[in-house]
Protein backbone atom coordinates (compact mmCIF):
# COMPACT_ATOMS: atom_id res chain seq x y z
CA UNK A 1 0.00 0.00 0.00
CA UNK A 2 1.12 3.07 -0.75
CA UNK A 3 0.32 6.33 0.79
CA UNK A 4 0.23 9.70 -0.47
CA UNK A 5 1.63 12.39 1.58
CA UNK A 6 -1.56 13.60 2.61
CA UNK A 7 -2.37 10.33 3.69
CA UNK A 8 0.97 9.97 5.58
CA UNK A 9 0.05 13.47 7.69
CA UNK A 10 -3.69 12.95 7.68
CA UNK A 11 -2.43 9.30 9.50
CA UNK A 12 0.30 10.37 11.94
CA UNK A 13 -2.80 13.23 13.04
CA UNK A 14 -5.19 10.13 13.15
CA UNK A 15 -2.80 8.60 15.43
CA UNK A 16 -3.06 10.72 18.46
CA UNK A 17 -7.45 10.70 17.74
CA UNK A 18 -7.73 8.74 21.05
CA UNK A 19 -6.25 11.17 23.41
CA UNK A 20 -8.09 14.93 23.05
CA UNK A 21 -5.21 16.63 24.33
CA UNK A 22 -2.52 15.38 22.31
CA UNK A 23 -4.31 15.69 19.61
CA UNK A 24 -5.27 19.57 20.04
CA UNK A 25 -1.40 20.18 20.48
CA UNK A 26 -0.18 18.08 17.42
CA UNK A 27 -2.69 19.47 15.20
CA UNK A 28 -1.98 22.99 16.86
CA UNK A 29 1.58 22.76 16.43
CA UNK A 30 0.93 21.23 12.60
CA UNK A 31 -1.42 23.43 11.11
CA UNK A 32 0.60 26.58 12.53
CA UNK A 33 4.02 25.29 11.16
CA UNK A 34 1.98 25.52 8.32
CA UNK A 35 4.55 23.88 6.37
CA UNK A 36 5.40 20.37 4.02
CA UNK A 37 8.98 21.16 4.71
CA UNK A 38 9.03 19.91 7.88
CA UNK A 39 8.62 15.97 8.67
CA UNK A 40 6.40 14.72 11.36
CA UNK A 41 6.00 11.39 13.19
CA UNK A 42 3.61 11.12 16.39
CA UNK A 43 4.35 8.33 18.55
CA UNK A 44 7.57 7.26 17.95
CA UNK A 45 9.06 5.14 20.16
CA UNK A 46 12.39 5.26 21.19
CA UNK A 47 15.13 4.03 22.92
CA UNK A 48 15.86 4.27 26.70
CA UNK A 49 18.61 2.81 28.76
CA UNK A 50 16.27 0.62 30.85
CA UNK A 51 13.51 0.09 28.10
CA UNK A 52 12.05 1.81 25.70
CA UNK A 53 9.50 5.08 26.27
CA UNK A 54 6.94 6.88 23.07
CA UNK A 55 7.26 10.60 22.59
CA UNK A 56 4.53 12.03 21.13
CA UNK A 57 5.68 13.94 18.52
CA UNK A 58 9.08 13.84 16.59
CA UNK A 59 10.69 16.03 13.74
CA UNK A 60 13.56 13.92 12.62
CA UNK A 61 15.35 16.70 11.02
CA UNK A 62 15.99 18.71 13.91
CA UNK A 63 16.05 15.87 16.29
CA UNK A 64 13.26 16.93 18.42
CA UNK A 65 10.58 15.09 20.62
CA UNK A 66 7.72 17.19 21.66
CA UNK A 67 6.17 15.33 24.89
CA UNK A 68 2.54 16.22 25.81
CA UNK A 69 2.09 16.15 30.09
CA UNK A 70 -1.04 15.46 31.11
CA UNK A 71 -1.27 15.78 34.94
CA UNK A 72 -1.66 12.21 36.14
CA UNK A 73 -0.94 10.23 33.22
CA UNK A 74 2.71 9.73 33.66
CA UNK A 75 4.57 8.00 31.32
CA UNK A 76 5.90 4.44 31.61
CA UNK A 77 8.97 2.75 29.92
CA UNK A 78 7.78 -0.12 27.86
CA UNK A 79 10.10 -2.93 28.74
CA UNK A 80 8.13 -5.66 26.69
CA UNK A 81 7.87 -3.74 23.53
CA UNK A 82 7.12 -5.67 20.20
CA UNK A 83 10.51 -5.89 19.09
CA UNK A 84 8.88 -5.91 15.25
CA UNK A 85 8.70 -2.42 15.59
CA UNK A 86 11.25 0.44 14.23
CA UNK A 87 12.56 2.02 17.73
CA UNK A 88 14.90 4.66 16.66
CA UNK A 89 18.25 5.63 18.77
CA UNK A 90 17.59 9.02 20.52
CA UNK A 91 21.04 9.64 21.95
CA UNK A 92 21.61 12.94 21.52
CA UNK A 93 17.78 14.29 20.78
CA UNK A 94 16.27 17.04 22.33
CA UNK A 95 12.98 16.67 24.39
CA UNK A 96 10.67 19.63 24.62
CA UNK A 97 7.84 19.36 27.32
CA UNK A 98 4.07 20.87 26.31
CA UNK A 99 2.67 20.58 29.97
CA UNK A 100 -1.56 20.51 30.14
CA UNK A 101 -2.93 23.24 32.14
CA UNK A 102 -6.30 24.10 32.96
CA UNK A 103 -6.35 27.08 30.74
CA UNK A 104 -6.65 27.34 26.87
CA UNK A 105 -4.74 30.31 26.36
CA UNK A 106 -2.04 28.98 28.41
CA UNK A 107 -2.21 25.75 26.87
CA UNK A 108 -2.38 28.24 23.38
CA UNK A 109 0.35 30.42 24.56
CA UNK A 110 3.06 26.84 25.52
CA UNK A 111 2.23 25.95 21.76
CA UNK A 112 2.92 28.70 20.38
CA UNK A 113 6.23 29.55 22.13
CA UNK A 114 7.16 25.84 21.09
CA UNK A 115 6.33 26.91 16.87
CA UNK A 116 8.49 29.70 17.23
CA UNK A 117 11.60 27.59 18.73
CA UNK A 118 10.89 24.83 16.45
CA UNK A 119 10.69 27.49 13.03
CA UNK A 120 14.33 29.17 14.98
CA UNK A 121 15.94 25.57 14.91
CA UNK A 122 14.86 25.10 11.00
CA UNK A 123 16.00 28.61 10.20
CA UNK A 124 19.01 28.13 11.99
CA UNK A 125 19.80 24.71 10.53
CA UNK A 126 18.93 26.05 6.49
CA UNK A 127 21.58 29.25 7.90
CA UNK A 128 24.10 25.95 7.97
CA UNK A 129 23.13 24.28 4.88
CA UNK A 130 22.42 21.20 7.04
CA UNK A 131 18.54 21.51 6.38
CA UNK A 132 17.02 18.97 3.99
CA UNK A 133 13.39 19.39 3.30
CA UNK A 134 11.11 16.60 3.79
CA UNK A 135 10.59 14.45 0.14
CA UNK A 136 7.91 12.36 0.91
CA UNK A 137 8.09 10.76 -2.56
CA UNK A 138 11.63 9.73 -1.91
CA UNK A 139 11.85 8.13 1.21
CA UNK A 140 11.02 4.61 0.07
CA UNK A 141 11.97 5.05 -3.76
CA UNK A 142 14.62 2.66 -4.52
CA UNK A 143 15.14 4.74 -8.02
CA UNK A 144 15.80 7.86 -5.65
CA UNK A 145 18.81 5.41 -4.14
CA UNK A 146 20.15 4.39 -7.13
CA UNK A 147 20.00 7.89 -8.76
CA UNK A 148 22.29 8.93 -5.37
CA UNK A 149 24.69 5.94 -6.08
CA UNK A 150 25.09 5.06 -2.33
CA UNK A 151 23.51 3.87 0.71
CA UNK A 152 24.92 5.20 3.98
CA UNK A 153 23.35 4.01 7.54
CA UNK A 154 22.97 7.16 8.46
CA UNK A 155 20.89 8.44 5.34
CA UNK A 156 18.62 5.36 6.79
CA UNK A 157 17.58 3.95 3.47
CA UNK A 158 14.63 2.15 3.53
CA UNK A 159 12.42 0.12 1.13
CA UNK A 160 9.15 -1.37 1.18
CA UNK A 161 9.68 -4.68 -0.27
CA UNK A 162 12.36 -7.34 -0.31
CA UNK A 163 12.26 -6.74 -4.74
CA UNK A 164 12.70 -2.91 -4.32
CA UNK A 165 15.80 -3.41 -2.23
CA UNK A 166 16.76 -6.65 -4.19
CA UNK A 167 16.80 -4.35 -7.03
CA UNK A 168 18.77 -1.61 -5.73
CA UNK A 169 21.46 -3.51 -5.42
CA UNK A 170 21.22 -5.04 -8.49
CA UNK A 171 19.31 -8.48 -8.29
CA UNK A 172 17.58 -7.72 -11.34
CA UNK A 173 14.61 -10.14 -10.21
CA UNK A 174 11.24 -9.86 -11.04
CA UNK A 175 10.16 -11.27 -6.98
CA UNK A 176 11.39 -10.73 -4.12
CA UNK A 177 9.98 -13.07 -1.04
CA UNK A 178 13.70 -14.79 0.27
CA UNK A 179 14.71 -13.61 3.64
CA UNK A 180 18.73 -14.28 1.71
CA UNK A 181 20.60 -13.59 -1.22
CA UNK A 182 23.79 -13.89 -3.33
CA UNK A 183 24.45 -10.98 -4.60
CA UNK A 184 24.72 -10.53 -8.53
CA UNK A 185 26.64 -7.29 -7.93
CA UNK A 186 28.73 -7.58 -4.85
CA UNK A 187 31.37 -10.85 -5.22
CA UNK A 188 31.33 -12.36 -1.79
CA UNK A 189 28.49 -10.75 -0.38
CA UNK A 190 25.35 -11.48 0.24
CA UNK A 191 21.91 -9.79 1.03
CA UNK A 192 19.94 -10.74 4.46
CA UNK A 193 16.34 -9.54 5.18
CA UNK A 194 16.43 -10.73 9.02
CA UNK A 195 13.69 -10.19 11.78
CA UNK A 196 15.22 -8.90 14.60
CA UNK A 197 12.05 -10.09 16.74
CA UNK A 198 11.28 -13.75 18.46
CA UNK A 199 9.46 -16.22 15.70
CA UNK A 200 8.72 -19.67 16.09
CA UNK A 201 12.28 -20.49 14.51
CA UNK A 202 14.82 -17.52 15.51
CA UNK A 203 15.48 -15.15 18.25
CA UNK A 204 17.53 -12.79 16.30
CA UNK A 205 18.32 -9.21 17.58
CA UNK A 206 20.91 -6.52 16.74
CA UNK A 207 22.86 -4.87 19.60
CA UNK A 208 21.76 -0.89 20.68
CA UNK A 209 24.62 0.15 19.22
CA UNK A 210 23.81 -1.04 16.09
CA UNK A 211 27.50 -3.31 15.68
CA UNK A 212 26.11 -6.87 17.04
CA UNK A 213 24.12 -8.88 15.26
CA UNK A 214 22.89 -12.40 17.89
CA UNK A 215 21.16 -15.54 15.78
CA UNK A 216 19.79 -17.63 18.31
CA UNK A 217 18.54 -20.38 16.13
CA UNK A 218 15.57 -22.06 18.42
CA UNK A 219 14.87 -25.67 16.71
CA UNK A 220 17.95 -27.91 18.28
CA UNK A 221 17.81 -30.35 15.31
CA UNK A 222 18.77 -27.54 12.75
CA UNK A 223 21.05 -25.45 14.69
CA UNK A 224 24.05 -27.29 13.93
CA UNK A 225 23.81 -27.54 10.48
CA UNK A 226 22.89 -23.78 10.53
CA UNK A 227 26.06 -22.96 12.68
CA UNK A 228 27.83 -24.69 10.30
CA UNK A 229 26.60 -23.26 7.25
CA UNK A 230 27.63 -20.03 8.75
CA UNK A 231 30.78 -20.54 9.35
CA UNK A 232 31.55 -21.72 5.65
CA UNK A 233 29.77 -18.99 4.66
CA UNK A 234 32.84 -16.37 5.12
CA UNK A 235 31.32 -13.57 3.22
CA UNK A 236 29.88 -10.25 3.47
CA UNK A 237 26.34 -9.64 4.82
CA UNK A 238 24.55 -6.39 3.56
CA UNK A 239 21.67 -6.67 6.30
CA UNK A 240 18.20 -5.23 5.56
CA UNK A 241 15.95 -5.99 8.95
CA UNK A 242 12.44 -6.26 8.18
CA UNK A 243 10.43 -4.22 10.72
CA UNK A 244 7.36 -2.31 11.17
CA UNK A 245 6.83 2.03 10.72
CA UNK A 246 4.80 3.82 13.41
CA UNK A 247 1.67 3.65 10.64
CA UNK A 248 2.15 -0.15 10.35
CA UNK A 249 3.56 -0.52 7.53
CA UNK A 250 6.21 -3.33 6.88
CA UNK A 251 9.97 -2.05 6.05
CA UNK A 252 13.21 -3.11 5.34
CA UNK A 253 16.37 -0.60 6.80
CA UNK A 254 19.36 -0.45 5.87
CA UNK A 255 21.43 -1.32 9.02
CA UNK A 256 24.75 -1.86 7.42
CA UNK A 257 27.14 -4.72 6.28
CA UNK A 258 28.07 -7.56 9.13
CA UNK A 259 30.35 -10.35 8.91
CA UNK A 260 30.12 -13.81 11.07
CA UNK A 261 32.17 -13.37 14.13
CA UNK A 262 33.89 -17.12 13.83
CA UNK A 263 35.82 -16.64 16.91
CA UNK A 264 32.79 -15.57 19.17
CA UNK A 265 29.92 -18.06 17.40
CA UNK A 266 28.57 -21.07 18.35
CA UNK A 267 25.91 -23.68 18.11
CA UNK A 268 23.68 -21.90 20.54
CA UNK A 269 24.35 -18.87 18.91
CA UNK A 270 25.73 -17.20 15.93
CA UNK A 271 27.06 -14.02 15.83
CA UNK A 272 27.80 -11.10 13.12
CA UNK A 273 29.76 -7.85 13.70
CA UNK A 274 29.68 -4.79 11.59
CA UNK A 275 32.10 -4.06 8.93
CA UNK A 276 33.72 -0.70 9.31
CA UNK A 277 32.04 0.01 5.81
CA UNK A 278 29.25 2.47 6.50
CA UNK A 279 28.05 2.59 2.79
CA UNK A 280 27.37 0.66 0.31
CA UNK A 281 27.52 1.80 -3.65
CA UNK A 282 24.18 0.87 -5.43
CA UNK A 283 23.98 -0.75 -8.66
CA UNK A 284 24.18 1.18 -11.22
CA UNK A 285 21.67 0.68 -13.50
CA UNK A 286 18.81 2.89 -14.91
CA UNK A 287 15.60 3.15 -12.78
CA UNK A 288 13.37 0.13 -12.84
CA UNK A 289 9.64 -0.08 -12.97
CA UNK A 290 8.09 -1.01 -9.34
CA UNK A 291 5.59 -3.63 -9.40
CA UNK A 292 2.23 -2.41 -7.96
CA UNK B 1 -21.13 17.55 35.16
CA UNK B 2 -19.56 20.86 34.66
CA UNK B 3 -17.03 21.19 31.90
CA UNK B 4 -14.45 23.98 31.87
CA UNK B 5 -14.45 26.01 28.27
CA UNK B 6 -11.01 24.11 27.94
CA UNK B 7 -12.75 21.00 27.96
CA UNK B 8 -15.33 22.30 25.91
CA UNK B 9 -13.30 22.41 23.13
CA UNK B 10 -11.50 20.08 22.89
CA UNK B 11 -14.81 17.62 23.49
CA UNK B 12 -15.56 18.96 20.07
CA UNK B 13 -12.85 18.60 18.39
CA UNK B 14 -12.84 14.85 19.93
CA UNK B 15 -16.36 14.63 18.34
CA UNK B 16 -14.60 14.94 15.01
CA UNK B 17 -11.33 12.05 15.87
CA UNK B 18 -13.07 9.00 14.36
CA UNK B 19 -13.31 11.10 10.73
CA UNK B 20 -9.59 12.21 10.01
CA UNK B 21 -9.60 14.49 7.40
CA UNK B 22 -12.81 16.36 9.38
CA UNK B 23 -10.58 16.10 12.41
CA UNK B 24 -7.91 17.96 9.98
CA UNK B 25 -9.52 20.69 8.62
CA UNK B 26 -11.83 21.24 12.17
CA UNK B 27 -8.58 21.58 13.72
CA UNK B 28 -7.02 23.79 11.49
CA UNK B 29 -9.54 26.14 11.40
CA UNK B 30 -9.79 26.46 15.13
CA UNK B 31 -6.06 26.74 15.68
CA UNK B 32 -5.89 29.94 12.52
CA UNK B 33 -8.90 31.97 13.90
CA UNK B 34 -7.23 31.22 17.14
CA UNK B 35 -9.72 32.66 19.29
CA UNK B 36 -11.97 31.80 22.29
CA UNK B 37 -14.65 34.65 21.34
CA UNK B 38 -16.04 32.20 18.34
CA UNK B 39 -18.37 29.74 19.41
CA UNK B 40 -18.40 26.03 17.36
CA UNK B 41 -20.27 23.32 17.77
CA UNK B 42 -19.11 20.17 16.20
CA UNK B 43 -21.58 17.42 14.26
CA UNK B 44 -24.57 19.47 14.92
CA UNK B 45 -28.15 18.05 13.85
CA UNK B 46 -30.17 20.61 11.95
CA UNK B 47 -34.06 20.11 11.04
CA UNK B 48 -34.47 19.63 7.12
CA UNK B 49 -37.92 19.61 5.24
CA UNK B 50 -37.78 15.54 4.60
CA UNK B 51 -35.73 14.52 8.05
CA UNK B 52 -32.35 16.04 9.83
CA UNK B 53 -28.86 16.07 8.99
CA UNK B 54 -25.61 16.51 10.49
CA UNK B 55 -23.68 19.97 9.83
CA UNK B 56 -19.82 19.13 10.44
CA UNK B 57 -19.12 22.47 12.08
CA UNK B 58 -21.32 25.16 13.37
CA UNK B 59 -20.53 28.82 14.39
CA UNK B 60 -23.74 29.89 15.79
CA UNK B 61 -22.70 33.67 16.48
CA UNK B 62 -22.57 33.76 12.84
CA UNK B 63 -24.79 31.24 11.96
CA UNK B 64 -22.79 29.51 9.70
CA UNK B 65 -22.44 25.53 8.85
CA UNK B 66 -19.10 23.96 7.69
CA UNK B 67 -19.91 20.76 5.54
CA UNK B 68 -16.89 18.52 4.91
CA UNK B 69 -17.60 16.99 1.57
CA UNK B 70 -14.91 13.19 1.14
CA UNK B 71 -15.48 11.79 -2.05
CA UNK B 72 -17.73 9.13 -2.07
CA UNK B 73 -18.74 9.85 1.05
CA UNK B 74 -22.46 11.68 0.19
CA UNK B 75 -24.21 13.11 3.52
CA UNK B 76 -27.51 10.94 3.97
CA UNK B 77 -30.35 12.78 5.36
CA UNK B 78 -31.47 10.70 9.05
CA UNK B 79 -34.95 10.01 9.42
CA UNK B 80 -35.26 7.74 12.46
CA UNK B 81 -32.97 10.19 14.18
CA UNK B 82 -33.05 10.51 18.22
CA UNK B 83 -36.07 12.75 19.43
CA UNK B 84 -34.27 13.48 22.60
CA UNK B 85 -31.17 15.28 20.78
CA UNK B 86 -30.84 19.24 20.47
CA UNK B 87 -31.95 19.60 16.50
CA UNK B 88 -31.42 23.08 16.12
CA UNK B 89 -33.77 24.89 12.70
CA UNK B 90 -31.26 26.00 10.50
CA UNK B 91 -33.66 28.15 8.08
CA UNK B 92 -31.57 31.25 6.58
CA UNK B 93 -28.43 29.86 8.26
CA UNK B 94 -25.47 30.18 5.85
CA UNK B 95 -23.79 26.44 4.42
CA UNK B 96 -19.66 27.14 3.34
CA UNK B 97 -18.23 23.66 2.06
CA UNK B 98 -14.48 22.17 2.23
CA UNK B 99 -13.96 19.73 -0.76
CA UNK B 100 -11.68 17.57 0.47
CA UNK B 101 -8.67 17.19 -2.65
CA UNK B 102 -5.77 14.60 -3.11
CA UNK B 103 -3.41 17.44 -2.22
CA UNK B 104 -2.62 19.01 1.38
CA UNK B 105 -1.96 22.44 -0.36
CA UNK B 106 -5.25 23.09 -2.32
CA UNK B 107 -6.90 21.57 1.47
CA UNK B 108 -4.98 23.81 3.47
CA UNK B 109 -5.89 27.04 0.41
CA UNK B 110 -9.50 26.16 0.81
CA UNK B 111 -9.08 26.48 4.67
CA UNK B 112 -7.29 29.40 4.85
CA UNK B 113 -9.65 30.98 2.68
CA UNK B 114 -12.72 30.11 4.90
CA UNK B 115 -10.70 31.11 8.33
CA UNK B 116 -10.81 34.69 6.32
CA UNK B 117 -14.33 34.24 5.28
CA UNK B 118 -15.14 33.49 9.24
CA UNK B 119 -12.91 36.49 10.57
CA UNK B 120 -14.61 39.10 7.59
CA UNK B 121 -17.64 37.69 9.01
CA UNK B 122 -16.97 38.16 12.33
CA UNK B 123 -15.55 41.73 11.65
CA UNK B 124 -18.74 42.86 10.08
CA UNK B 125 -21.07 41.69 12.72
CA UNK B 126 -18.68 43.48 15.18
CA UNK B 127 -18.88 46.45 13.00
CA UNK B 128 -22.91 46.45 13.15
CA UNK B 129 -22.73 45.89 16.99
CA UNK B 130 -24.86 42.42 16.58
CA UNK B 131 -21.47 40.51 17.80
CA UNK B 132 -21.80 39.27 21.17
CA UNK B 133 -18.68 37.42 22.17
CA UNK B 134 -18.34 33.51 23.33
CA UNK B 135 -18.93 33.43 27.10
CA UNK B 136 -18.91 30.33 27.70
CA UNK B 137 -19.57 30.06 31.46
CA UNK B 138 -22.67 32.50 31.30
CA UNK B 139 -24.22 29.78 28.82
CA UNK B 140 -26.03 27.76 31.38
CA UNK B 141 -25.94 29.83 34.56
CA UNK B 142 -29.37 30.70 35.94
CA UNK B 143 -27.46 34.03 37.57
CA UNK B 144 -27.58 35.22 34.30
CA UNK B 145 -30.24 34.79 33.34
CA UNK B 146 -31.41 36.08 36.89
CA UNK B 147 -29.39 39.28 36.40
CA UNK B 148 -30.31 39.83 32.78
CA UNK B 149 -34.31 39.97 34.05
CA UNK B 150 -35.83 37.64 31.49
CA UNK B 151 -36.27 35.01 28.90
CA UNK B 152 -36.68 35.47 25.58
CA UNK B 153 -36.60 32.13 23.37
CA UNK B 154 -34.72 33.86 20.55
CA UNK B 155 -31.82 34.23 23.45
CA UNK B 156 -32.03 30.71 23.15
CA UNK B 157 -31.90 30.43 27.73
CA UNK B 158 -30.89 26.87 28.75
CA UNK B 159 -30.19 25.09 32.19
CA UNK B 160 -28.59 21.95 32.98
CA UNK B 161 -31.06 20.85 35.83
CA UNK B 162 -34.68 21.23 36.46
CA UNK B 163 -33.45 23.19 39.30
CA UNK B 164 -31.39 25.72 38.32
CA UNK B 165 -34.27 26.74 35.89
CA UNK B 166 -36.83 26.36 38.55
CA UNK B 167 -34.98 29.16 40.98
CA UNK B 168 -34.22 30.86 38.21
CA UNK B 169 -38.02 30.98 37.61
CA UNK B 170 -38.32 31.80 41.38
CA UNK B 171 -39.33 28.67 42.98
CA UNK B 172 -36.46 29.15 46.06
CA UNK B 173 -36.62 25.16 46.18
CA UNK B 174 -33.70 23.04 47.12
CA UNK B 175 -34.16 20.11 44.81
CA UNK B 176 -35.95 19.85 41.00
CA UNK B 177 -36.80 16.43 39.73
CA UNK B 178 -40.47 16.77 38.98
CA UNK B 179 -41.47 17.41 35.85
CA UNK B 180 -44.59 19.90 36.69
CA UNK B 181 -44.23 22.44 39.27
CA UNK B 182 -47.07 25.45 40.13
CA UNK B 183 -45.31 28.57 40.06
CA UNK B 184 -44.73 30.56 42.86
CA UNK B 185 -43.74 33.65 40.72
CA UNK B 186 -46.42 33.81 38.18
CA UNK B 187 -49.72 33.41 39.25
CA UNK B 188 -52.01 31.08 37.08
CA UNK B 189 -48.69 29.83 35.48
CA UNK B 190 -46.86 26.48 35.64
CA UNK B 191 -43.42 25.16 34.79
CA UNK B 192 -43.33 22.28 32.44
CA UNK B 193 -40.42 20.22 31.61
CA UNK B 194 -41.59 17.46 29.52
CA UNK B 195 -39.78 14.98 27.31
CA UNK B 196 -40.26 15.46 23.28
CA UNK B 197 -39.18 11.97 22.69
CA UNK B 198 -41.43 8.26 23.08
CA UNK B 199 -41.02 7.06 26.38
CA UNK B 200 -43.24 4.29 28.11
CA UNK B 201 -45.33 6.51 29.01
CA UNK B 202 -45.68 9.66 26.61
CA UNK B 203 -45.21 10.81 23.21
CA UNK B 204 -44.60 13.75 23.01
CA UNK B 205 -43.47 16.37 20.43
CA UNK B 206 -43.20 19.77 19.57
CA UNK B 207 -43.97 21.26 15.75
CA UNK B 208 -40.89 22.29 13.75
CA UNK B 209 -41.86 25.72 13.90
CA UNK B 210 -42.25 25.76 17.54
CA UNK B 211 -45.62 27.07 18.10
CA UNK B 212 -47.47 23.39 18.65
CA UNK B 213 -47.18 20.69 21.33
CA UNK B 214 -48.66 17.57 21.00
CA UNK B 215 -49.08 15.37 23.87
CA UNK B 216 -50.37 12.03 23.72
CA UNK B 217 -50.81 9.38 26.62
CA UNK B 218 -50.09 5.89 25.63
CA UNK B 219 -51.36 4.30 28.37
CA UNK B 220 -55.18 4.44 27.60
CA UNK B 221 -56.17 3.98 31.27
CA UNK B 222 -55.06 7.21 32.43
CA UNK B 223 -55.49 9.03 28.87
CA UNK B 224 -59.05 9.78 30.17
CA UNK B 225 -58.03 10.92 33.67
CA UNK B 226 -55.26 13.38 32.00
CA UNK B 227 -57.02 14.78 29.49
CA UNK B 228 -60.05 15.91 32.09
CA UNK B 229 -57.07 17.30 34.18
CA UNK B 230 -55.49 19.48 31.06
CA UNK B 231 -58.97 20.65 30.79
CA UNK B 232 -59.41 21.80 33.69
CA UNK B 233 -55.63 23.27 34.10
CA UNK B 234 -56.39 26.62 32.21
CA UNK B 235 -52.84 28.17 33.32
CA UNK B 236 -50.06 29.04 31.06
CA UNK B 237 -47.09 26.46 30.81
CA UNK B 238 -43.72 27.55 31.21
CA UNK B 239 -42.03 25.01 28.87
CA UNK B 240 -38.40 23.52 29.27
CA UNK B 241 -37.85 20.54 27.40
CA UNK B 242 -35.33 17.77 28.00
CA UNK B 243 -32.73 17.39 25.56
CA UNK B 244 -29.41 16.11 25.36
CA UNK B 245 -26.58 18.70 23.98
CA UNK B 246 -24.25 17.80 21.14
CA UNK B 247 -21.82 16.43 23.79
CA UNK B 248 -24.13 13.98 25.52
CA UNK B 249 -25.35 16.36 28.18
CA UNK B 250 -28.75 16.57 29.44
CA UNK B 251 -30.07 20.29 29.68
CA UNK B 252 -33.47 22.31 29.47
CA UNK B 253 -33.74 24.49 27.44
CA UNK B 254 -36.87 27.49 27.42
CA UNK B 255 -39.32 26.74 24.19
CA UNK B 256 -42.01 29.38 25.44
CA UNK B 257 -45.25 29.91 27.23
CA UNK B 258 -47.48 27.71 25.83
CA UNK B 259 -51.43 27.31 26.86
CA UNK B 260 -53.86 24.19 26.37
CA UNK B 261 -55.81 24.27 23.02
CA UNK B 262 -59.07 23.59 24.81
CA UNK B 263 -60.89 23.24 21.26
CA UNK B 264 -58.48 21.22 19.45
CA UNK B 265 -57.56 18.58 22.20
CA UNK B 266 -59.25 15.38 22.54
CA UNK B 267 -58.97 12.16 24.93
CA UNK B 268 -56.23 10.69 21.95
CA UNK B 269 -54.05 13.69 21.83
CA UNK B 270 -53.78 17.21 24.56
CA UNK B 271 -52.85 20.36 22.19
CA UNK B 272 -50.66 23.34 23.71
CA UNK B 273 -50.32 26.49 21.46
CA UNK B 274 -47.66 29.04 22.07
CA UNK B 275 -48.74 32.04 23.36
CA UNK B 276 -47.34 35.11 21.79
CA UNK B 277 -45.47 36.17 24.70
CA UNK B 278 -41.99 35.40 23.43
CA UNK B 279 -40.44 36.50 27.37
CA UNK B 280 -40.56 35.44 30.72
CA UNK B 281 -39.57 37.88 33.12
CA UNK B 282 -37.14 36.17 35.84
CA UNK B 283 -37.03 36.15 39.47
CA UNK B 284 -35.63 39.17 40.70
CA UNK B 285 -33.61 37.68 43.19
CA UNK B 286 -30.33 37.84 44.13
CA UNK B 287 -27.76 35.22 42.66
CA UNK B 288 -28.89 31.87 44.18
CA UNK B 289 -25.93 29.35 45.46
CA UNK B 290 -26.05 26.22 42.97
CA UNK B 291 -26.37 22.48 44.34
CA UNK B 292 -22.91 20.93 42.61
Amino acid sequence: MKLTKQEFIIRQIAKTNKKNFENYVVTRLVHSLNTDEVKFLTQQYVKRPNGHALTDMYLPQIKLHIEIDEPFHEKQLVNDLDRELDIINATNHEIRRIKITNSISELNNQIDGLTQYINSRISASKANGNFKPWNYGEEFDPNFWISKGELRVEDNPKFRTILDACNCMGQNTKSGYRAFYTSKQFENHHLWFPKFFENKEWDNSISDDGLTIKEICKISEKAENHYKRSMKYDSLRIVFPKSIDNLGFRMYSFKGIFKTDLGASSVEMVLYTEELIQRLMCQKMSPYNKHK
